[in-house]
């Protein structure tokens, strides 16, 4: 048989079972998936992965990396079919440095699992996306969070990636330094390139030392236009804000609803402030006088960390939260990021199409970043709210891009972005093109994600 | 004639003398230049850089980027001959939004430049090698400086580079967005490519808010251990210095020959804080602690900005100083990078080495990156003094990748580290090399640097 070579040295961990099959031919995202994998395997180490993709780089097959398949551009849809690499089966934390605030993980391990890890550490990892997704999956995605604004994205921890070329091939792009000049940069080419160069087995990742005093707080404003100019001010006067985050009221009244809460309905800011315990006290001493002269309504704050946790949860359960609006439908979400001065304009220009429209579709986002998302509310089956929500995206987009911002802060390309990536990037695509048909000249690396090969 | 087309269109800013062509056969560095450019050329803007490297690309000619020509592994060498790109004539800001905190400035430009031309906004760029370095020399050799242990190296700085590719074609790599998931990550694979993919030619750059307060500091040590001790016990309680800088008995008494300073004579940091002037004060003083309990003999303070200057200008020009030691010899300098942890080992035992020898070879270094260099003065044509300075370098680099550090921290590898780049990339120099043969099929972007083509 055509697996027969997996099969001997995976045992149970590779499987044709159609359920799983299905189970992996789509992300959480609302592309319809037109094909499935006509395999799974769930490797433990990374010796085991590179021979998986020797296997399938002899027999010209598809390689599709799967971390925790929260994707939101389709990017681990089996477009050709092909194997798909689980890496759930490898969530090792390797290595612990705690005098170098570092630590080696594989790449299957989640977010959430790793801080769990190292909680009585005094260090933390920052970067957290809305979904406990895989560290993989992340550096794959060049994935961010709320916490950017301050401590950067996942572009900014890694130190050093293992990875696994599609020759199968083992490679190692960095080494525990902080900072290195030796050569080219593959871990940063690694990051974002979305599974289409190899498969990230290992991880060098950086921490960071938890803050002595940490104060969070919610705060309700008269209209949208108040609380981003209030990201706006606070950034600009250099506030040293840790997370600042924009929910407008349709996302209010989904949280309110989805977790049970009884937040104020409006345009609302959950903002985070850390430091020493003066230095929290001073800056939101700041912050509300910059909110006040913004139209604020309400501020509720705290120092309590269970009240801080279940604030940052609502704020990660934003997408679920959505979802649970209209029971039933997908989420078509989009995410964009503009120049911080052309945040309030791309807002609300966006807010104007939404209620021109007859889609239900929350904004949310890490505006300290400039970065926003709206979470368009769909059936994927019907053709007038699909085509309606993609003239909502492509507006948003094309605005983006002329307010010479990106066409995605942190989802991603996947298939869904990849005509705008064309607007956006132009010639460089072309770049991206050699470099792809260089490292795998057989295509066989998540094909069809990114851009098409000619 | 051969370059007919290039002066038709550069008029005297082209050139073949002799003494100009002598003048760009070499950086600042030891290495002996073998051979000079054919020519050397002053474009003003991307489409004249275009014009010259089409016209290389058609006749098989290679092109040699230059900046300011202050390398220090032979990045400028012109190995084959070939036409020399001298940036000196882009220098202009094309766009600074202050209200974003970033700008958009021509390649030539020089860091001091720069910092001279927002001097009145508020916002200053923080990278800051020795040298007042090109912006586009810098991006090519991914350089850090005193202000990394805070603000990163210009890899966390560069939001976008504009590049003139092999062919002639010209691309953005980037947007004024803060982040960014479309794509491969261009800009972070030209960045430290030392010219053998592209000359990049405009740089979307960030810059920050000048801090509050600024306090900056002397501190002499009984011994280079308590010196070194006392960087690694500040970084990992996470004092938020912004500058720490190791400089060793020699490289005082170089400082104060050459600058006509009176530095007490032992092994020295220099120290910065930057804040709230509460929060400097607070810090300050935690810091003295730290290095009382490290055997600290001697404390010298200042918050005036004049001393402060006076300072740095100092720890800048460390390599100038060096070289005062003895007068008509060269610099064969050393770089690694290693883990914080294993930084008073690698130092000490290096301090030994050199003891050992012949060389008169100071250490300094940005130890709060876990990065120093050794400057060897030697007399390069001395073949004695050469294969002293060539064993205390392997001695060193070898010993940093052993303690899971790289090669070189900031200077690159140019033509002096391509042997130490295969010890610690090992199977990704064949991949750093596939990208280079698909971007560059011809091989004419900066050849013989970082690796050979084969």
């Amino acid at each position: 048989m055509e697996f027969d070579e997996l099969k001997g040295f995976l045992g149970d961990r590779f499987t044709t079972s159609k359920a799983i099959r299905i189970e992996h031919s789509h992300d959480e995202s609302w592309h319809v998936p037109q094909n499935m994998p006509d395999a799974i395997t769930y490797p433990e180490n990374t010796n085991e992965v590179s021979k998986i993709i020797s296997f399938a780089y002899k027999k010209n097959i598809p390689v599709i990396p799967f971390g925790t398949g929260t994707a939101l551009e389709g990017h681990t849809h089996a477009l050709k079919g092909g194997i798909t690499i689980n890496s759930s089966n490898m969530n090792q934390v390797i290595e612990l440095n705690n005098a170098d605030m570092d630590c080696r993980v594989q790449a299957g391990i989640t977010r959430k699992e790793l801080n769990n890890y190292i909680k009585d550490t005094g260090l933390f990892f920052p970067v957290d996306p809305g979904a406990d997704a895989s560290l993989g999956g992340m550096c794959a995605t060049r994935a961010s969070g709320t916490n950017t604004v301050r401590y950067g994205t996942i572009r900014e921890q890694v130190m050093g990636l293992e990875v696994v070329m599609p020759d199968g091939k083992i490679i190692n792009t960095g080494t525990r330094a902080r900072k290195s000049a030796a050569g080219y940069d593959l871990t940063h080419l690694m990051l974002g390139s979305e599974g289409t160069l190899g498969f990230i087995t290992e991880i060098n990742l950086k921490l960071h030392g938890r803050p002595e005093a940490i104060s969070a707080g919610v705060c309700t404003f008269k209209d949208l236009k108040g609380a981003v100019d209030t990201v706006i001010d606070s950034i600009q006067i250099g506030l040293p804000l840790s997370r600042i985050e924009l929910l407008d009221e349709v996302q209010i009244k989904a949280i309110n609803q989805y977790k049970k809460a009884s937040h104020e309905v409006g345009p609302t800011l959950f903002v985070e402030i850390q430091g020493t315990p003066l230095g929290v006290k001073e800056q939101s001493e700041i912050f509300k006088e910059i909110a006040n002269t913004n139209n604020a309504l309400k501020f509720q704050w705290s120092d309590r960390s269970e009240e801080i946790e279940v604030l940052w949860s609502a704020r990660h359960d934003a997408y679920y939260a959505a979802l649970s609006l209209a029971p039933g439908k997908k989420a078509f979400t989009t995410d964009i990021c503009v120049p911080i001065s052309k945040l309030t304009d791309c807002i609300l220009e966006t807010k104007k199409d939404i209620e021109k429209s007859n889609i239900i579709a929350p904004i949310v986002g890490h505006v300290g970043d400039g970065n926003f998302h709206l979470i368009m509310l769909l059936d994927p089956e019907n053709e007038k709210e699909v085509s309606e929500a993609k003239l909502l995206n492509d507006k948003l987009v094309n605005r983006a891009l002329k307010m010479e911002g990106t066409s995605t802060g942190e989802h991603g390309i996947g298939i869904g972005k990849k005509e705008y990536l064309k607007i956006e990037q132009g010639l460089s695509v072309e770049v991206m093109s050699q470099i792809k048909k260089a490292i795998d000249p057989k295509n066989i690396m998540n094909p069809g994600k990114i851009f098409e090969i000619n």
